[in-house]
């Protein structure tokens, strides 16, 4: 049923059949939260060995991890990940439970200290105005960061690529107040699209007029396939080697939706001259990250293998949730013309654009029958979706049962908003 | 033996003999490190169950702890330790695993916003200049944080009552660009002395210029006695609250000498203006600290009582090593008049003074025979003991026997370098 087709009187109809649904919807007192992209319990249990193992050789690398050291992390570690994320060890620092954590004090750091060999850079601060391309919809806490240091940020439309590159291209040359960018390139947060092979190796290949110029690459969904032929990402830190541009990339991961967010480790890769930076950066925020924690990584998953099957029994949870998910959003809107949506081969979310300016209320008509989305709006800078039209779903955390019901309701809300717009 | 009244052929011969025993030692060919403050084996091993302890419930406080979430930490984590530092669990905030890190953060944070509700206070940054009052000797990690911010920073002596509060009282009233002092107020790194009762009082009740002052009260050793008649230390923050000036206070707990260093957590009490500012800090740098190690710390400890038992294990093998410093010390300078040395009832060090200008030349000394120690000067801002006589033992981490190997050269050490002074 095309509902752009329809006739006012056909509308009115549907209108009414509509609100009497969602009135029972309301009868039923929901209370679910839709909101944020954390795993479920089911997830969780997956790691609950690491909760009841035992560590009784705590000499690692020759040194006793439960004492101080070890700025960078544990080898044996770094090892084990990296055969994992393919990337080299050398170039790699473990760091605490939270990779934005890392973002967060590179770039405070950044405002406060020169982050490049370049002599002609300034550290942020000293710079009338400093702007980040911020690819949309994109990861809202990375926008919180920019916000919090009061960084502008500029809109880079995301298509089912990646980000414009050309219109990246052009701003990067010109504008040297464009200090960074931000990239979920692979299960894009929340679009689920990964980065074509051309558009890395032309981020890898930029030529900023800013020499502080930096990708800050979240690879958050390196190794969060769900589906069958999951997509492949090539690795920046190769191609912008091959450029001499390495000091341009810093790459970051994280287990918190391997393991346990919250109690994970996370990782940064970066080039040598970064690397040395931000060691001496460190040196004097902390003696170490928690190599315990370390430990019990390496210990839960003992290799690589262990680590590509565990992430295969989080994918057969997920990948239930998100077929659903799609399923019922087919049933209802599939032709009426009312919405599009993202079918992601893997990561956290699957991203819904409504007709222009029914993303808030379509939120709103959700809470007020007692779903909370994540606010319309907060996938973009600022909270501000130009269109406002993008909605960001987040099918990890509920239940089969919510998840029904969530979406069933969100597509009724939709329909209705929409028709409000029509009439 | 009174080097200071012994004739300069006396001398001679002494320093002939020294000398010959000097070359005994270098001949043993030693490799022992006293530099740092960090626990033995033995101490870690008290804490081993949190290694082998199964965590079966992680459904805490209504929380599933393994999942994101609770910035300000686990409030049944938050109790258990209020009781022990004797503090309000309202006014706490627990951290990751370093208590460095959060201060390194209140600072670089302070440096880009303000840190005061007054509306006069800018980013320290904005300011020409911004200087710290530093007692010293002190904690070289504190002083390292104040270097990499371009803080400057002011000597003030300590004495066996605290820092010299006349001139801190005078110093924070007459120069706005003073923004904080660093305190370790119990056991006291390195000098092992706790602050009086009055000197917390009129910390407590100063009059800074500068309404962004900020006293960053580091109590590492709150609950590290190791001999009976521990010292008592008053509670600054129940004292500010008094004089309604709790808004200079942050105080810092850590259970890094607890239990594992690296692998603990850490605490910050602050008032609820500092609170809620360090909040809206932290919102964008992480989604929360490490529950799953809090819950850990819970199970492992239980309740108040026995963590008061735990740290009279760490005692029990801290006083053997303290005693045994002491009475090497004793034994070969007493009565020479070439040293003065502290005789804590807690913490982490002994602070050695030699005769001016030879704490340099005895710590490479020592060195060349295979020991090393703090480096002289590393217990003063930049490095700079402008009187070069301060030494800091650390006397935890080695055996018993490389402990009496270690103090014995020292001894040895000061007596060559003070006769090379003194001829």
């Amino acid at each position: 049923m095309n509902y752009l087709n329809m006739t006012k009187r056909e509308l009115e109809l549907e209108y009414s059949k509509l609100n009497q649904d969602y009135k029972n919807y309301k009868n039923k007192n929901l209370k679910l939260d839709m909101s944020r992209g954390k795993p479920s319990s089911e997830q969780l249990d997956l790691s609950n060995n690491i909760l009841r193992q035992e560590i009784l050789n705590y000499n690692i690398d020759n040194l006793d991890i439960r004492n101080y050291g070890c700025l960078t992390g544990l080898e044996s570690v770094k090892k084990l990940f990296s055969e994992v994320f393919e990337t080299d060890t050398q170039n790699m620092l473990i760091g605490g439970n939270s990779s934005l954590n890392l973002m967060h004090d590179i770039i405070a750091n950044s405002m406060l200290f020169s982050s490049s060999e370049s002599k002609d850079c300034k550290p942020w601060k000293d710079y009338k105005k400093i702007k980040f391309l911020c690819p949309v919809p994109g990861y809202d806490r990375h926008f919180s960061i920019c916000e919090k240091f009061g960084i502008e940020m500029i809109n880079i439309k995301i298509n089912s690529h990646g980000p414009d590159i050309n219109k990246i291209e052009k701003l990067v040359s010109e504008d040297e107040s464009i200090k960074g960018i931000w990239c979920v390139p692979k299960y894009s947060n929340p679009t689920g699209i990964t980065y074509s092979d051309e558009i890395v190796r032309r981020l890898a290949n930029l030529n900023p007029k800013a020499k502080d110029f930096k990708i800050f690459w979240d690879n958050a969904y390196a190794i969060h396939d769900i589906f069958d032929n999951p997509d492949k990402l090539l690795d920046i830190f190769e191609e912008a080697k091959k450029n001499n541009k390495q000091d341009m990339i810093y790459i970051f991961y994280s287990t918190s939706k391997i393991t346990f967010p919250g109690s994970g480790i996370s990782f940064l890769v970066a080039s040598d001259n970064n690397l040395s930076r931000i060691k001496n950066w460190l040196a004097p925020q902390t003696i170490g990250f928690d190599k315990i924690n370390q430990l019990r990584h390496l210990l839960f998953f003992k290799n690589s293998e262990n680590i590509k099957n565990h992430m295969k029994k989080h994918a057969k949870i997920l990948a239930n949730k998100f077929l659903m998910v799609d399923q019922i959003l087919t049933k209802n809107l599939s032709g009426t013309n009312l919405a599009t949506w993202s079918k992601p081969a893997g990561g956290y979310f699957i991203s819904l654009d409504t007709l222009d300016n029914c993303a808030k209320k379509v939120v709103n008509l959700c809470n007020e029958a007692g779903v909370i989305f994540t606010p319309a709006g907060s996938t973009f800078p600022y909270g501000n979706d130009p269109d406002d039209k993008n909605i960001r779903i987040a099918p990890t955390y509920p239940s089969i049962d919510e998840l029904f019901t969530s979406i069933d309701l969100l597509c009724l809300c939709i329909k209705i908003i929409s028709i409000e717009k029509l009439i």
